[in-house]
């Protein structure tokens, strides 16, 4: 293994170790447990699921790796807060997209290349990656594990 | 810049950004803000701060790069809960040492060179370290930067 893999290795692991500490909370708590506020006058257990798939969910289209599958939810959970009153997919289905979108990601990301991670995200113009080569994929990667981590210190918050 | 620095940008980056944050965040609040809890039963912002800045100090010993600046923060901030009720330094002084640790850390990051960044970290043998190629400096950084964001999340919740 050489040095380029070696530190994709990492980076990966660091995803998939932060994907299974979120999937140890969503899967401790009932649906019921996860209407309650992580803390007063703060988000909701299933308001976060459906935050964290629908922003996953972004890195298809964001990454260029395909169509995404949830479109819809940005609307309920990205574009608006929490307790907005929008119609949203009950619990038990919001849990089973986010489990699709991360498995659906894992193979992506699994396949990739060192190169291909290198390469710029759909986000940006040629030129403007001719300039900024750091606006890659990869990079946005890391963003994503350390919005997940913080997502997951305030999880850790909800009480049974 | 071939992949490897690009990829070690990357991280540092990343790094760097949450400090950023986590200043940003404490800076943002008094003294007296700071003893508040960030939910209700949870760790007060003093806490996290001190906590922190221990965790982050224990790097220096761990990554090799010399003696740590405060260890005896870790009888306080990790091996002890919050309102252990244990002296701790004021949180004017532990403000002081959250930014000398983490400049003195970003002396040593921005000099380290790829293949230094994935030595092993000094709580691993060479033997299995032989083994588990993946258990570098590199890694430990990583873990780090997801237990800030981590905290960061929790401290976002701090009210004024």
């Amino acid at each position: 293994m050489d040095q380029q893999e070696m530190m994709l290795k990492l980076i990966l692991t660091a995803w998939n170790g932060q994907i299974a500490a979120a999937d140890k909370l969503f899967n401790g708590f009932t649906d019921d447990e996860l209407d309650y506020e992580v803390a007063t006058d703060r988000n909701t257990g299933v308001y976060l699921l459906g935050h964290l798939t629908a922003v996953h969910d972004n890195l298809f289209s964001l990454l260029g790796l395909g169509e995404r599958l949830y479109p819809e939810l940005d609307q309920v959970f990205i574009f608006s807060p929490c307790k907005s009153g929008k119609a949203r997919p009950v619990t038990n289905e919001l849990r089973n997209y986010w489990n699709s979108v991360n498995e659906k990601l894992a193979q992506h990301f699994n396949r990739l290349s060192v190169d291909e991670w290198l390469q710029k995200h759909t986000n940006i113009s040629d030129e403007d990656f001719a300039k900024e080569p750091h606006r890659n994929r990869l990079n946005v990667l890391l963003t994503r594990i350390n919005h997940l981590a913080n997502h997951i210190g305030q999880l850790t918050f909800l009480k049974k």
